[in-house]
């Protein structure tokens, strides 16, 4: 038994696919699979998912050609809560079809970690939401190895984050910390947020943020650009990444607003947790010094002067396509070790 | 040995005056004293400064009628590091004369805690920021007892603060972490700060800040005032908690905007930590309701969906003469208890 090699499941829910792999200590995937989530799409196909969803792990698992003990079940979820398990009032999950009269947004708490339980008895199953997840992962696989102090940044259709302190994940005491896109950091005329508030980090900073900006660029600036052949629904923000390697002036700018927010932001992160790095993860990252180099400048700019020259702005160590898996699976092996 | 009482020395260095108690883990002070800061105002005095601290730190321990077992000595201290026990750069304490010729202000970093103990060797001395000291005497003695998330607010001539998470102070990587007072809330024409940026909170929300919003609102409005009979120079915050009191439509004003910039930059803190509760501390929080209403109402206005109506203000529970003391005093019985 003692000799037997050790593998926990890594769990990532998307709004489109659910991945899902076993993982070693090292990050090592042994085997993975994907179900698609967007087939669940109702409030009344959360059963058939989680049983669709276990299944799969079972079958995943009788694939390997070796005996192993499972440790635990790692899961990242949009808006995920590792104090109670749960996903809840998910934007893309599960919704209520728009057929239901007066739809209960209380009844839309999904107690996932409790149901994925009862198919894998006695086994341990942690879930958190997927940036909280993506941290996780940076500390346990990545480039946050040994750092007590950081701030991590996921740039995808939103903005989300983690932030550790004292070596832990900081929850808060509902389970629902690290929402730094959430930020107000325009109150005149702020951009409309999903949240329904205005003016909130991710409007501007975030894939669906570049590409707002790119418009209201296309709209102040008179240079000729690429970007103004394509229409908003064509439009894609790794077009503006296309653009600004060649040189776009449109472009380029989009970059420097960016950067501008983003880093103004940081900035007022930095005094509340003082992190010794900040991580970047996330297509908009892909982009690099177009990204990096005006976010480190106005993060500089902007920074109370105790901090000045003391925190780094870098990439994640876990970027690729097995991300996701890795950080759910990080759940379990940093619960491991302690 | 075992039944001999167990003491703390609690230090607060003030830049008027630094006190001094001994203080047991219930919170009640055996004996205190204090020596004047102000008369060690340059560069040179600091060595004097220790020296006499110490002196009376053990005057007073002989001035007890029983013997008792020091634990250790905290300190509180503007600008003090909890990591290297150092006080850096602070704009009050031990300063240049203004003859120096090209003052090095790498120079001005005093590490009190190694020349404390060098006076009571052997004895564990731990330094941190006033504020940060506030915060650990609230979850020793006053009104977070048994929170794991929360943070303190503490409203002085500056605005302090302090973040616990996981059960934890967030000290942060370099020990300076919890700067609240300098997130900046206005990108346009924000106020002059003595931080050398503009626009930062404790510009708006602290005793400076709100005399600062009193004259800018006497200028802006044409409603009679009492305040507008008194000049800038001999105008205190606390003359316009009396006013309010009265119905001064400019003190109400007044108290209505601090919390509208207050309520705001709570909101913006809650998504980064999910406290339980938010602390309000010192002289502006003494003004009760008038702060405390528009606060609350100003951050539910501007809260995150997923944090409204879970966050709550309250006032501490170490209010008083002896805050300052107890504050330095629990960093001691804090680290003990563990």
């Amino acid at each position: 038994m003692d000799k037997m090699k050790k593998l926990v499941f890594g769990v990532d829910i998307g709004g489109t696919n659910t991945a899902f792999g076993l993982v070693d200590e090292n990050g090592d995937i042994y085997a993975e699979s994907v179900i698609p989530t967007k087939k669940y799409l109702s409030f009344d196909d959360y059963p058939a998912f989680v049983n669709d969803l276990c299944d799969g792990m079972k079958r995943l698992s009788e694939s390997l050609s070796f005996e192993f003990q499972l440790l635990g079940i790692g899961i990242g979820a949009p808006n995920g809560n590792f104090h109670r398990g749960t996903i809840e009032n998910p934007a893309n999950l599960w919704k209520f079809s728009p057929a239901e009269p007066n739809p209960d947004e209380s009844r839309r708490i999904f107690c996932l970690a409790e149901d994925i339980r009862k198919h894998f008895p006695g086994t341990l199953v942690l879930l958190t939401n997927d940036a909280n997840a993506a941290t996780i992962g940076e500390m346990v696989y990545g480039n946050a190895k040994g750092l007590d102090d950081f701030i991590m940044v996921t740039l995808g259709t939103g903005l989300g984050s983690g932030f550790v302190a004292n070596g832990e994940l900081v929850y808060g005491h509902d389970g629902f910390a690290g929402e730094l896109g959430h930020v107000i950091v325009e109150r005149h005329n702020g951009r409309k947020c999903g949240c329904g508030r205005s003016g909130c980090l991710e409007t501007y900073v975030s894939a669906t943020g570049i590409k707002r900006t790119a418009f209201e660029l296309m709209a102040r600036m008179t240079e000729p650009s690429e970007l103004r052949d394509i229409s908003f629904n064509d439009f894609d923000a790794s077009m503006i990444s296309a653009a600004a390697a060649k040189g776009d002036p449109v472009a380029l700018e989009c970059f420097r607003v960016t950067g501008e927010m983003l880093g103004r932001a940081l900035a007022d992160a930095v005094v509340i947790t003082s992190p010794k790095a900040i991580f970047l993860f996330g297509g908009l990252a892909k982009a690099g010094k177009l990204l990096f180099e005006p976010t480190k400048w106005y993060m500089e700019e902007n920074m109370l002067f105790v901090f000045k020259n003391k925190v780094e702005i870098l990439p994640s160590g876990i970027e690729g396509k097995n991300a996701a898996i890795l950080g759910s699976a990080a759940l379990i092996w940093q619960k491991n070790r302690k």
